[in-house]
């Protein structure tokens, strides 16, 4: 029963195959090996934009930073959700790929930017001519970092909020795909469909051993992408073996095929988490990640049982057995009816 | 026949397997996966270190810019030679990870950096109070980018030196092994043993996936260690996946073996090349690379069998079949004795 | 009537004979200048610190983010008022200066920073171990830049909430002479008395040209403050004309002078507002400094007559003739009686 | 007799007028006097650049490495005289203002940079794609830090190498018009006639107490300059006291004047040491700096009569008195013909 996180999770075999295959002979390093030719036409196709630059990083947060060192100038400022990765869980790294950008919050009640906040909050910039910083890039994280989906319309009103002041748009997208099956649109549907300009297309969170592609709409920033990625270190020799990996994830749907099987397992959890008594479905659900709470008698059960996953609010340790204990829930690939079921059955006690 | 880089060999197949083996089930991210804690010890114990710190990163210039950013700071610079990789490849990395240090360059007429000319080089910063830089680090790369290797008595002496002016040491081990085991010393020995205070222990040219260990002998600089990692975008969510490669490289000699069979090869292909009329070897080579040069005939029968490797001065077109060309060779672990044989025949002619 | 900024003031008199005085023959350059031993004596026995480290430069903003450079590292959070001028007006200078760091934003009603909000603050940065940004040193501004001045007792309770948490404190003293006659404290009480490691202590907006003191009330900070000053480009050659205006600052009381004379000229505007219908003060004006409101035709009034001052909230044109809108007014020690109460009068009308 | 620096003398009387002159009543800050309106005109009109934008700063590191900053990516490396300026004496300033970009040295015998060792360091970079930096600006010291001074045809030669490989060039003119009034040319001759991009025109070190002149021939270019120089912190407040003394300066060709008074008193210096037995100039003095060496026994004599100056080579103390030791002699404005005789006499002894 894990439902810590989704990069807890194993690497399906047919990546660990591609993985196999791939490491026959010699092959060109850094990105010139023959398989990401393959995976450039790939991800074009995947994304209907056969002029897009295509790059491939190790880690969501290359991806993300070095796209906004792209996009954004040292004096300027990002919008992102107040729970952003990128601002939580990045340890500063926009900050320090960009030269010392600063980041704006907006609030994000469900994790998705409210769109008068956004506007608000750009409003808010650029008041104070060269004192102040000025307007950088808009970042969207889709899912959100609370589990929840923008729709395509939801999307579109926060960048065309951010076109109308002139601002280029970065999708992290670490569960791109877990939203994409979720709202049963195209992968150009959910960006530049809707004006997104770079996108962070995760693989490490749904089945990759550590792949996330960056796709460049606009080819005039490739260059300058290659400069920053390889003096952050982030460009590898054994290349291939990145490649490997994002060829397998698009062969055959199986990103689809991945990201559906964590939302399905997720969509269970939550309908057996709403049938229990005293359990708090917290956000609208939208793809493989819940918040919950439900009394602590239930966590201690589920502890007891060996359950791993985060408690983010209140601790286990308590007197009260029904006080309610917050608790974000995701699902991987992998999960099993079999573990879920049991996970609810201890929650209901 | 492929000699470009030791950087596009193949994976050896104990790492796959490791990989594969590590695949099963959930493992905590981040580093926290069970493997880790096993590779730390191994680590420890192969540099005789109990009480080193020990981290994985993906790049070697991950490793080195990492280390370097830890120990200089930004209004210092970095002693090293003139054609390091830390100079020469790393488009910049250690100036962007220290925050804009600066690289002094100490002459390195076949790979290894004069001791006078760094005495020269140190003695010649610092003399301008404030307004200079200050003196940071020493980078040593062993085995050289000349693929010479120092002995443990020039090693000493280069670091005595950068001791005296009280400064820290780090050693870009890119090629560790195979100047390792070209010494017939320890890890110890070859390190701390000298008065190495920071290792990059490179991986990935011997055999891994994408693997470097970064040994600190001074374990206070540990925490800073990590956050410089994290906010560079080195830290891999599933970590598990390098542990695994580090793992099976330090288990049964798996590293010395690999590194034997690279140095066995080169030494094969040398032998054959100072046997071969109008070949001229231009270093001592120490470990997996040669430095060669034999006129374009033999470079354009080899071209026309498919060789990789790469011309470092002169070009293959030109009209003057006897122009001697300077090529370099890499073995990797998995160079054949045919290839090796057909190669020397081939520059034979 | 310019009320627009202290820092668009005269020089005083004293000041320019100073620096008339300071022009003859040779000076040693970059601080070595014997005007500069004086002041260093002089500063240290204002802040009653004899083994202060005493630095002079020219701007605000070079104070601040120098000083901050040596308190933060890069990867921690520097805490601060959601106003201060380190965050809204140096156009991500401490982001630059620090390598990357972040400011962290606390909610500050009247300019102060509330100290339950800082303790919040303070709780929610490092609970994310690696993944966030670490504590960092905690920057005060007083008098704020609403006007306000904090008491020695409200800054002992903000200044040991940092303590409590082992971070270093910084005060933004852009108008710290203001605050201090306000509190008729002595320069020890309202710094290193309450827990304050370092000072920008104006001079530029209390009638000198163009200096700041840096005052580290920790000198092992001392040789890092100045490498980063001069690679910041703020160390000056001709150093005597900053050391001279700084010298006649704090010969026989200057700098008390001249601030007590900005906050008298302040309270009688003050006065002469609140005996104004329809004028609201809205902060406790406390030091040269006021926001007030009063009905557009006051505005429009004090406009046609010339008067110089920003409109905070609102636009001076619109049919309205009694609707609010808000200034800032500041008063400099050059503010003349005749002037406050004429603009007084056209506010009445 | 005070032959240190010419960072070390007095401003020029006219000067302090200005400034006290300026000093009337407010002025708008931060480069919104009046007189900054003045002043951009009288540049544009010296250069004959009625285009180029025109800014202040107070220190010439502050000019060059913001300046370079602009012209120079993060990943690029700009090529400089191994004695530069912006190498051996900004402490790293322009690798932290650009984010990181390196310094490719070139050799300069006297100062001037070699044009084949340009070109060969040139063709030099950009040999390894993405591995090595990039290629950034040209910046060309005029007069050199040696006080040599560049012909315009010397000049255009290292221009046209760097635009040849479409290359952005700077000058560093800290002495730009001791080296102006030299070659008798104009101040557009000198820089865009040549093939200049950007000047720092420096006044500090010709009578200014601490100006310089920024001059972008690229328009283009001004905002990113504007919002670069505010968050180094070099945008003053009280912007009109750095005008009013660039306005003198420009103001009944005091400049000239003063770069001529200096020049001339370095020519008579120069005359005198050609002279005085066993004494030998080093370079070709073109403006107002000599390098010579001479005997011990008269530097000691120099020395106890209080004369003022940098000893390159060799030290004071020793047995030897007919030792020759290099000293470096720097005249400025004020240099009088009577302390010169006498430095000259004591040389000769």
């Amino acid at each position: 029963m894990f439902f810590a996180s989704d990069n807890a999770g194993p690497v399906h075999p047919k990546v660990m195959e591609s993985l196999v295959k791939a490491n026959a002979d010699y092959a060109m390093p850094y990105g010139s090996d023959p398989i990401m030719g393959t995976v450039r036409e790939q991800v074009r196709e995947v994304f209907e934009a056969p002029e897009a630059a295509v790059y491939l990083v190790a880690t969501g947060t290359a991806a993300n930073s070095i796209i906004l060192a792209t996009q954004a100038n040292p004096w300027e400022t990002i919008f992102c959700s107040r729970i952003a990765h990128i601002h939580e869980d990045e340890c500063g790294c926009p900050e320090f790929f960009t030269g010392g950008a600063k980041l704006t919050l907006v609030d994000a009640p469900d994790g998705k930017m409210d769109p008068d906040a956004l506007k608000v909050a750009i409003e808010g910039e650029e008041t104070r001519g060269v004192h102040g910083p000025q307007r950088g890039p808009v970042s969207i994280t889709q899912a959100t970092e609370k589990g929840t989906v923008y729709s395509l319309s939801e999307l579109k009103t926060l960048i065309n909020i951010a076109k109308s002041y002139g601002q280029k748009t970065h999708m992290d997208g670490a569960r791109f795909t877990n939203a994409l099956v979720s709202l049963g649109c195209s992968a150009a549907e959910m960006t530049w469909g809707v004006g997104i300009d770079a996108v962070s297309f995760g693989g490490t969170k749904n089945g990759l051993m550590g792949v996330e592609a960056v796709v460049l709409f606009d080819p005039d920033q490739a260059w300058e992408f290659e400069l920053r990625r390889k003096r952050a270190a982030h460009l590898f020799s054994k290349h291939r073996f990145l490649s490997a990996q994002m060829q397998a994830y698009l062969t055959d749907d199986l990103w689809l095929e991945l990201a559906t099987k964590a939302n399905t397992a997720c969509a269970r959890l939550t309908r057996g988490l709403k049938q229990t008594p005293d359990t708090k479905i917290l956000f609208e659900p939208g793809a493989n990640m819940i918040f919950a709470e439900w009394p602590r008698a239930g966590h201690q059960r589920l502890h007891d049982a060996g359950a791993q996953y985060y408690i983010y609010s209140g601790a286990l340790e308590g007197d009260d057995p029904d006080e309610p204990l917050m608790a974000r829930l995701v699902c991987d690939w992998s999960a099993t009816d079999e573990n879920i079921d049991r996970f609810i059955d201890l929650v209901k006690g």
